[in-house]
């Protein structure tokens, strides 16, 4: 076996841990929760689904390699909850960019750079691709919520105010999708899944 | 919300189902029975480290879509598992045939048109993206069962005879990548993983 094959398989066998990092939210229609393998994929077949939706064309290829590789960071730094703040200070963005470098530098030079750069673009730039790949990120678990009668909103007591101020990336992503959580955010106001909190900021 | 947007999140929910379809294999070195998704997601990361031992070039993004969707079916007519012949008849067949028109079915006409295509091609084409991607699904499970102490072999008493049967495809698909199982395998042989069986026909 050659020493690139080596790190390759290395490295395939490495992200097999992402099946066991546990996120928040649950399944549609469920109470098991759902990990960031299970999630990677459902992102990606969104993106083949509704890749219309975003308003300007997308790089199609770029945008499913971001998504299945966006949460890889995660098997050294855990799960990041999009409502949780110690997970969105300093520590925790060393300790996800710790894990960047040891899990993608597991691989080849050639194709360490690739993933990295691709993982850092997902994170970090503003085009086309990155703003449709997050707003596809963060719409899963509004579609979970929505099927679990409020799911982590009513777990996490989150309010309404601070699930628009956290999603607010979906409207810049594709404001027609955006419209449809429109619609149905203030219906899981009204049926009890999720409380108002305070007037969003505008 | 428009009709088209309806169909779209119709089978975006429907497809959540792939989550709890259980494969016969396990997780890399556990007990823990991988599923639909899981392994989905985990082909598309191989396809993208290791596409460079294809032997001729690949449309990744073709082969991509394949193996996001290739095992949909499996929701209605059940996970395929590669060493049981009642699931390799026309009665199974059929199942996966209705699934595929029941699933994809969910979706916008074009869109529906698009994945069976899409399903059909991976199933049943001969040219060089269903040749890699058929290969990849198929070293998945070897993965596993060697680091599983024979896994799958072991616990269904499958002989290397029937598994050089079966995954001969890998041979097409990337014979750089199936010299390395063949290194591999004689190992898990003289380990005890697996029983050496009937000689293979040629």
């Amino acid at each position: 076996m050659s020493p690139r094959l080596a790190h390759q398989l290395a490295f395939i066998h490495e992200v097999d841990k992402l099946k066991y990092v546990l996120r928040k939210t649950c399944l549609f229609n469920s109470n098991r929760r759902e990990n960031d393998a299970e999630h990677s994929w459902h992102l990606c077949l969104m993106v083949l689904v509704l890749q219309e939706y975003s308003p300007e064309p997308i790089d199609t290829l770029k945008v499913l390699k971001m998504l299945l590789i966006h949460d890889l960071v995660e098997i050294d730094a855990g799960d990041t909850f999009l409502y949780d703040p110690a997970r969105q200070g300093q520590a925790h963005a060393d300790a996800e960019e710790a894990a960047a470098q040891r899990i993608f530098g597991l691989l080849p030079h050639d194709q360490r750079d690739e993933f990295y750069a691709l993982w850092l673009e997902f994170e970090t730039a503003d085009n086309a691709n990155t703003r449709f790949a997050r707003a596809i990120d963060r719409m899963e678990p509004l579609f979970q919520n929505l099927t679990n009668g409020g799911g982590t909103w009513k777990e996490h007591e989150v309010p309404l105010s601070k699930v628009f101020e956290r999603v607010k990336g979906i409207a810049v992503g594709t404001p027609e999708l955006w419209d449809y959580f429109l619609e149905e955010l203030p219906r899981a106001l009204a049926s009890g899944q999720i409380e108002a909190g305070a007037e969003p900021q505008s």
